[in-house]
């Protein structure tokens, strides 16, 4: 069946092959090293500027540079391995989305972002920390595309979109709040409901997780979880405003995970806790933290919002779910819309908010990190606050329509497509080695079953 | 049967909900953001003492943070999976205790450690890597308690303690071999003591573990192993007193594998090394080090103290325990006292001899961070040394006269907890998938089996 | 059978003990700390140069550091784990290997590379992160080793060869695709060569993965594939050559996983990855960068060589190893000739093109860091390549002979060999667990079977 085809023999290596090329091409072209990562650059200024080698911004942004990259391939390609049998997928095609992706948001972050002499340059900041927050953009999206469908996502990201919306420059997000969570939520479930797959369930029976796939899913959750703080700072300005963002971020997570285990227990007849939330639900603290965690938040008000963050995502994984699906369609598989979806709009909502309340006395010179328009008199605390809140519409607007329009290109019929019996299973993408023992143990037993009136 | 009432849904939310509700309700009365987190405060700062952005606090502490981080949810929560239907339990629980004991203990180092202005000031060093000593803490004390039954353990710690006992402030003790290992080692022995359960040996079909149990449990030992050095070093003075620190644990960590590794495969009649050992055995020189890591105790006196540790370790787990559950009716089913107890014994022992050996021809001017009340006079190596062995034994009296007290106090049934048979059993409190398709298969080949008479 | 004891109760607790007693006495007499770990050389120097504790060493490389052990004890440890019976030995023996090795080395660097009055001075960069390039160098060989055999590589290594061949002290290789891929490579293809066991194929069916091993070896992968910046940037000069070196290695190592997976697919039947090219060439861009990612050779020039990298050695894991084994009688169980060998080639290759290329133009002041002799006028980019190639002619040669001459003193059978039928297989090491509950099910089926009758 034409439709069904899902050999990767060709497609997957023409694809991988073209894409690396014109990569290739265009690094060629136009990227550089920046200044700190260029031999004759940096000493230049070393030597001008009277500093030394330890000043270099190597020592100051790697350690976060590397624990978002343990987020990205280690915490969302495990967290998806709860799955029984899409685990290869999981880990496998997240690693290949990832390792593109972070050359292509090179690209496309010096692109819109700033050339010099029509050069990109690059460095641990640039090329790295910018780049794979757009790497963690795509996952979101990815989330709901890939069980057992080939995904070809556009890498439509934030890079993209404030040029897209050129007031949304005004607007603060350095956590992506609102350009990496709410639009890539929203962005797949645009396509999601385009590709609704009505007889999905016939392969209901793989979508599910078995105990030791379970394990490994957390190991995915407990590195999101525990970088989320690195991933939030990650681009926010130096010294306090950095310090701040991972101190917010890191006790909103904490607040949501207890929230999170107490709803996840309430809900449940029995009193039992159900990993589906605790892999989920309790990142979305650190979902809802990524527009204020830069912000004068305080402690206690990343706190609460942390709380009820944990509340509304597994809620919406024990009630919102079934109800997208049954009433609109939606086969919100892996919950995107309970952690990124509705944790995307209360931060982004927190961030307008604390937007309007800032004040030179809480923020003193630091108002110039954070506010920077505030600061220089172009803006007040109520119109930021404002861009905050447009922004945010702006973005779920653009990223549902996106993602409708993207699904309606899926459609065509030129992808790989598994048939519905065969969503959820790596045996179509990969080589799937033989069972553990008792398989064949139980294969002997049934093979001497049938043997036994032969000899008997 | 009310006593054996397992259902967490009313105890468990509200027991989450009304803690995070107390705790945030402290935060928002006393916790702010420190002068290195504030962006008011630390801008006027930076003017003042003309410092750069560079060097905030954050860059010097952040790394050895999420380092503490990985052992405390990572190392800790997969060291107990080897236990082949309690994995979701030790990751899972785990995760809910560290989540809030690091908000928990962020209150208590600030009101016995320093309040500025009547608040608890919080940034990387203070919330993160102070409060995750005191989580270190819990977790000895934890793992006594949790097999199988639901854990409300209080957060009595190092940073309680010192208060008590106000002399023991005088005693160096920065990696905690006596704050956390022997703290919390005698004090969940004493629990246990008095929760003894002489039917346990139902259950003991399940405390064993599987070969990919095994594998997971191996997460957790070699994450802990690795970032060990930064756990004793996390607190120490900045500069050669951090450097040192981790230098002594990595080569007593490397000296204390070797010896595990030794003894285990000799009291093998085999001859054949045992997994418990490695897994646990192997990181007693981390232990050891906890006291004396920072002080001169030169590289070669690292290793034959982690050599020491790693001996004493093994022939623990092979014939202490079983002798403590017959004799001494103390169930310790994870080895607290092998790993902590013994190790953290030898790591005081080793800091007193240390102390007393302090010269000012050893450590010159940094005497000053190692022993101020030495570099300033007020006492002599002697009587350091006095105060080092005074402080291991009250501490160990402490201890066990609090962990006596507590198990009497959750003997008191209003407690969760399963029966003597369904203990080390993930099903009590976690829905759990199916197995893999093995089982089902066998469910067929019975199915078939009982359908055939009926057949034939 | 003599021959094929692999009763370890006295051959590994002799050979530990001995082994740590040993390098216990060396330390006791030449080591010592260095002036930045040291308590009064630090203080001394600090007020001498008016540094400041933030200035200590610790501060700079300390997260390096980490990184690296993390790829020795979790990448390394679980790449093998793919095993479906090799999981304990692989991540158990890695452990073992690694703890010592980290002592050795720390002698061998000093002995040969500087020793002080007399003492080998250590701290973290010392004894941490050239040590661990050593420890890297013993891994590569033991890898082709271990596969069920006890292993007792000698630490032959870069510390060792620089000074059996003083000339390539002017090579330059900081991320060792010579001196630790090239040698480790082709030392271990030449013991195997000696070991070759023609009737291994009795456990072939051992030699093959399950499904949950395969995902506990893409855990080793990812870690390996994440750090491997850190690993060749470790020991390079500080500021912009660490900075490069790292961002070099990531560009080519996400350019070998789209080649990786393109021919992956290229090359099978139906069109389906295959989890060992993934787990293994994906990582041949970071091989590749060992020699050429310190100097000038442009982003997209690392793209291009990690390309390259990621295709020859997939091809080398589809055509070449059979062709090795069958014509060769090179057992080359773990692919280290398509991981290590041939990107190492490759890497050498490239560095001695681009160090060919260096001008002033280029690398400005910058050439000092880089190529000392070339900036001092020593030396010329032309004769420096013809180190660089020379360097690599002679490594494979001495690491040729040294491994056939190894696997003769192997074949002394006075070590421990396990017997052809039981290669892969941890059963003869470790104590190894019951299996799932299935297993005891099965059993229980077959006994009732097996009653039926007496029964009936």
């Amino acid at each position: 069946m034409a439709e069904y085809n899902t050999n990767l023999r060709l497609k997957l290596p023409i694809t991988c092959i073209v894409m690396e090329v014109i990569v290739i091409i265009l690094f060629a072209v136009f990227v550089r090293y920046d200044t700190d990562t260029d031999a004759r650059k940096w000493h230049k200024e070393k030597s001008h500027d009277n500093k030394s080698n330890y000043e270099n911004d190597f020592y100051f942004r790697y350690p976060s540079f590397q624990d978002v990259h343990v987020m990205i391939f280690i915490g969302f390609g495990f967290l998806m391995t709860f799955l029984q049998r899409y685990g290869f997928s999981s880990v496998g095609f997240n690693f290949l989305i990832a390792a593109f992706s972070l050359q292509w948001a090179t690209l496309m972050q010096g692109f819109f972002h700033g050339m010099h002499n029509g050069k990109i340059e690059i460095g641990v900041e640039r090329s790295g920390v910018h780049s794979l927050f757009v790497t963690g953009s795509i996952f979101t999206v990815r989330f709901t595309l890939t069980l057992g469908r080939l995904m070809l996502t556009l890498p439509s990201d934030k890079t993209v979109k404030p040029s897209v919306v050129p007031s949304l420059h005004q607007a603060k997000d350095a956590g992506g709040s609102m350009t990496i969570h709410i639009f890539g939520a929203y962005f797949g479930l645009g396509v999601t409901r385009v590709l609704y797959r009505p007889n999905l369930d016939k392969s209901q029976h793989k979508n599910c997780s078995v105990y030791h796939s379970d394990l490994f899913a957390m190991i995915g959750t407990i590195y999101l979880w525990m970088f989320w703080p690195s991933f939030n700072s990650a681009i926010t300005a130096e010294g306090d405003d950095q310090h701040r963002t991972a101190m917010n971020t890191y006790y909103s997570l904490a607040a949501c995970t207890l929230a999170t285990f107490a709803i996840s227990a309430v809900v449940n007849h029995e009193g039992k806790l159900d990993m589906v939330h605790i892999q989920n639900a309790a990142l979305a603290g650190g979902v809802a933290m990524g527009t204020a965690g830069e912000m004068m938040l305080t402690p206690v008000g990343s706190m609460v919002v942390g709380f009820l963050a944990g509340i509304i995502s597994t809620l919406g994984f024990k009630y919102l779910t079934p109800i997208l699906e049954e009433k609109f369609h939606v086969q919100d598989t892996c919950g995107v819309h309970n952690l990124h979806g509705m944790p995307g709009v209360l931060g982004a909502t927190v961030g307008t908010i604390t937007a309007s309340l800032a004040s030179a006395e809480v923020y003193g010179e630091g108002m110039k990190d954070v506010f920077p328009d505030i600061y220089e008199g172009k803006t007040t605390p109520f119109k930021q606050a404002m861009w905050q809140g447009l922004s945010m519409g702006v973005t779920m607007g653009i990223a549902s329509i996106g993602g409708i329009l993207t699904g309606l290109l899926l459609k065509v019929p030129i992808y790989a497509t598994p048939p519905d019996t065969m969503c959820f299973e790596d045996n179509i993408y990969w080589e799937v080695p033989g069972e553990e023992d008792s398989h064949q143990e139980l294969a002997a037993v049934r093979t001497e079953e049938v043997e036994k009136p032969l000899n008997g």
